[in-house]
């Protein structure tokens, strides 16, 4: 049989990825004509795409190709349920060499096969080239199902500021991964015995960075309960809700005393000390790592937010400092990303 | 001002691009949000996507980026034309190296907006990242406006066979472009003036090579005249109509009289020829030669076809040879394109 991509050939291995795709009620035409059809019953599609290009957005090393799905159909279906919408469907570009084993495009394919079951979506259609680098292109659409969506730019001043979903957990295992912590292995053969063992609890940082879990109904949910602004949380907690911010002219404001760090962030930065990488306390994960993939939202002020979502902080009419976000009333130091810098 | 890409930012870059698209009356929510929402009046949206990476599918050397950006819409829209939809919106991804010019990616951006204004959609979403190689990926998204989609596997027998848009004049192009002709500078030093001027007759292979200019409009056109099925000539004529034979259970024999090769791809042959190139006589173009972005469909027999569309040939049961495709009843060799070949 075929070890290589390369010997698959294009049809070949568009054959094989489309073989794990059978549909779901929302693929009306899938995989191998000119193009896919998708039910849109909303009138309106939801589109987004986003770029994962090996060595910039993921390390064979660091990750299996099942993670590199499974966080390609994550964040992009998360930015599909930060608008309010339900995912319906996905598009992927494959670039990569043709010696590339057939083992990791079958993961690959696996890992979007098994994210795309927890969303409710399907690979309908997508591209296979050659290339010198891995480069993973996903485009996903989503239905409004009559629900309005929720831009960044309603939040008004009173309104709560919330969140679902994990914060800092993400950018934790990132810095166990860059510390050369790739498991429980690494840390003992480091640290030694108070590395925690076989099943540390630190190491739910590192899942949640190979595989985050972006809690999809509830972006759907968010606009029942009344959300007037709403973003997943890719850069940082507080460069994204700088956007919600500015895009709506008011200052947020976040209470520390409401960001509680998971006890898998609170070990994972003990480690970290222990390893002498770059000292973090818990809650600057969670103010500023990225990829957590999280969603943020504003509601009107008495909204009756269910378990699923902690009130963080509040909006307000922007000061003299402007539509600026501050912790307890101080300015929030600014991390974040930017993909050329 | 700045002169690379990695100098303007992947912000700054994402604003000048946006600033290009305004908009059009299908884009309900453009660039700046977690996601677009478009237009999908029809209740289902088409769906189709392409990578373009450089050095394999367009070189810099062959190609401006004006070039790239209009091939790269052209190839994606015509996708969505051969199903029988309109095109309404684009998301593009970009990765490219921070110190590629920013000219480049301007010029790219002009190519997908005079793109763009010839099919009627627009830019809505997209994504820039950091990357060695430069890759565009498109995803084009069309309504099909009420009316059934038309897919590969609809022809029957007696169907006529018919073509809208040029063939043969891409693969010539790229054929010049590999003997060394960019331009008729290229020519006149390498065959002199035989080569046939400033503004010589083959140049237009080169030009439809660089920019294919696909038919948009007679996608949906196809369909109210009865198209059974339909594709975009793209891999070659003979390999495409292979895809319609083969799904709708056909063998298509094409009439080699109807084959008539336009001036310029005659020019073309014989310019290759004095070259020294491979020997393609001009018909062997329009039946090989890949990138075309014509339409190729099949219609009931008797349908009253447009001057826009040329009848080329005939569906008929299968023979002893199964569902294959020949010219003037004798066997076409199978050429076409694996892209990890």
């Amino acid at each position: 049989m075929w070890s290589t991509i390369g010997e698959a050939g294009e049809f070949g291995l568009i054959a094989r990825v489309t073989a794990q795709f059978p549909g779901t009620g929302d693929v009306i035409l899938g995989p191998g004509d000119d193009a896919a059809i998708v039910t849109a019953p909303d009138n309106r599609v939801v589109a987004t795409m986003d770029l994962l290009v090996e060595d910039r957005h993921f390390r064979r090393a660091w990750s299996s190709p099942e993670d590199v799905g499974r966080k390609a159909v994550a964040q992009n279906f998360a930015d599909i349920a930060a608008m309010g919408a339900r995912p319906t469907a996905l598009l992927v570009g494959f670039a990569a060499p043709p010696d590339l084993p057939l083992s990791w495009a079958d993961g690959l394919t696996e890992g979007l096969r098994a994210e795309c079951a927890r969303a409710g979506g399907a690979v309908v259609g997508g591209d296979t080239v050659a290339a010198e680098t891995i480069t993973v292109a996903i485009t996903a659409l989503g239905d409004l199902g009559g629900r309005p969506p929720v831009r960044r730019d309603g939040a008004r001043p009173g309104d709560l500021i919330a969140v679902t979903g994990p914060l800092g957990l993400s950018g934790a295992g990132y810095a166990l991964l860059e510390a050369g912590v790739l498991g429980p292995d690494d840390a003992r053969r480091l640290v030694g015995d108070s590395a925690g063992g076989a099943d540390p609890g630190w190491a739910a940082c590192l899942r949640e960075h190979r595989r985050p879990g972006p809690p999809y109904a509830e972006g759907p949910r968010a606009v029942r309960l009344g959300a007037r602004a709403m973003l997943d949380v890719s850069d940082g907690l507080v460069q994204d809700l700088g956007h919600i911010a500015r895009a709506s002219g008011v200052a947020v404001d976040l209470d520390s005393a409401a960001l509680v760090p998971d006890p898998a962030l609170v070990e994972a930065a003990a480690l970290l000390e222990q390893l002498g990488a770059a000292r973090r306390a818990p809650v600057e994960h969670m103010l500023f790592g990225g990829e957590d993939h999280a969603l943020a939202a504003a509601f009107p002020p008495g909204t009756d937010l269910p378990p699923q979502w902690r009130r963080i902080g509040t909006a307000a009419a922007p000061g003299p400092e402007g539509a600026v976000v501050t912790v307890d009333g101080a300015p929030a130091r600014a991390g974040g990303w930017d993909h050329f810098g």
